[in-house]
């Protein structure tokens, strides 16, 4: 075994190596354990580590010192825009930024059960959906696919989608979006993502749901994007409030974050549009 | 190739489709694609797809029906549990639902460059870091990595850690936690995590990075958090505020969050705790 690659293990540890080196918990200068201590914490043979190791060193993540062993470099990776959790697009644009769509797919279909409750369509109600890849600087940082229900659908065109954001469109029929909740996950990315992203399929992302009602209550758009992480986080700000007795914590939007979490020095601005 | 299992594409396979029928994305009742179907689409053998099945199966999330095909069952999968952004403590208390933490580890590290950039340490400075994970009704679902500067540190004991929430020591030292910023990404299950939590090595998990500073501004406690997804998730209500020319998303905490987004319908105290 200890002679063979195994090449599934060695794209599950150069992703594993890559998210720890990324995520700063491998800081540049770390100098990674031996081959013989990475092949057994990981249960893989010698030949699978240098294999992950090979590609991690491609990538320009590692370096290796002939005598004295393997050490992360000051990385090439790129810095993850950090947006407001209630908010993406002012950021950016703060940022002086600029970020583009694409639309991949536009259609009517039979929602699942999940999205259809969510909006509170009606049985064999369809729904217009669509599929959009977001890019910052001509890097795809965001995997988009929304469905609203097919009588608002047929308000804009395939056209209008690509050109447009949906909430405007919403809002030109003469819908009032009103409120919306959003739940944020952590999935993995299969193959039309993957390649959409250009990461590996199985690579971490941040996943959202977000479901708009309009002041009726009704549902008119159920978002669910999915992220790639080094390209894109949330971020937060909390202030310590309350009284000394029942002391709580209360968001504060966040004016400018950077990449890395730091000491946050400004308060900022409302809140204006949630992420997409 | 086509007669061959690859062990670690058909775990692959497994995990992706796992993800997709937790989130919903195939809801019960879906039938999958056919045995060639699948392998085409993820580039994998016919016996690759069935040893994904059979692991799928076996957990009973899927149900093969003879001569028609394999459909996803009404699935027994464990609902996430939502917490409040701002919070998690207190949503579970309302839940009436009760949580443990379990101490792994206990010591005085030289920390990373990054935790003792954003705790503001002095060259050489040790932090005080433990390892602790979170388990709800005895499902781990978090684990906890905290940083705090060693002259804190010395203020309480590792008994003290395992039996007292971290914020309270903190403030029983006479510090006044003032504010905190968090960062959420996604990243995969190492092996030391997939273990604690009880997923599969590559695993994708929610990652929270929390940095709390005292009313001084001096950095306090750095919390890294890694969550299961399919046990916990973000939840955050925004309300649609401002003028007609410039509309604007705010967030509003959650009074109670069901595990799937749906219509929000109320409003509710003020934050509490920082998820932990």
């Amino acid at each position: 075994m200890d002679s063979s690659v195994e090449p599934f293990k060695a794209r599950r540890l150069y992703l594993l190596l890559r998210e720890r080196i990324a995520s700063g918990e491998l800081p540049s200068g770390t100098r990674l354990p031996g081959e013989p201590g990475l092949a057994a914490e990981h249960g893989v043979s010698r030949m699978t580590v240098r294999r992950a190791l090979d590609l991690l060193a491609e990538e320009g993540l590692l370096r290796r010192q002939p005598g004295s062993g393997t050490f992360v470099r000051e990385t090439g990776m790129e810095q993850a825009v950090c947006a407001d959790l209630a908010d993406v697009f002012s950021h950016l644009k703060e940022m002086g930024r600029r970020t583009t769509v694409r639309l991949l797919q536009f259609g009517y279909v039979a929602p699942t059960e999940a999205v259809a409750r969510a909006l509170g369509l009606a049985t064999a109600e369809r729904a217009q959906r669509s599929v959009r890849i977001r890019l910052l600087e001509g890097a795809p940082f965001s995997w988009l696919t929304t469905h609203v229900p097919e009588r608002i659908g047929q308000t804009y065109t395939e056209a209008d989608l690509a050109a447009t954001p949906l909430l405007s469109l919403l809002e030109r029929s003469g819908i009032v979006p009103a409120r919306a909740r959003q739940t944020i996950g952590a999935t993995l990315a299969g193959p039309d993502v993957a390649e959409a992203l250009e990461v590996q399929i199985g690579a971490p992302l941040l996943s959202l749901v977000r479901v708009v009602e309009d002041d009726g209550g009704h549902g008119v758009e159920h978002l669910h994007a999915l992220y790639r992480p080094d390209r894109f986080s949330f971020t937060m700000d909390l202030l310590r409030t309350g009284t000394p007795e029942a002391r709580r914590w209360s968001p504060i939007p966040t004016a400018q974050a950077p990449a890395r979490p730091a000491p946050a020095a400004s308060s900022s601005p409302q809140h204006r549009k949630p992420p997409q």
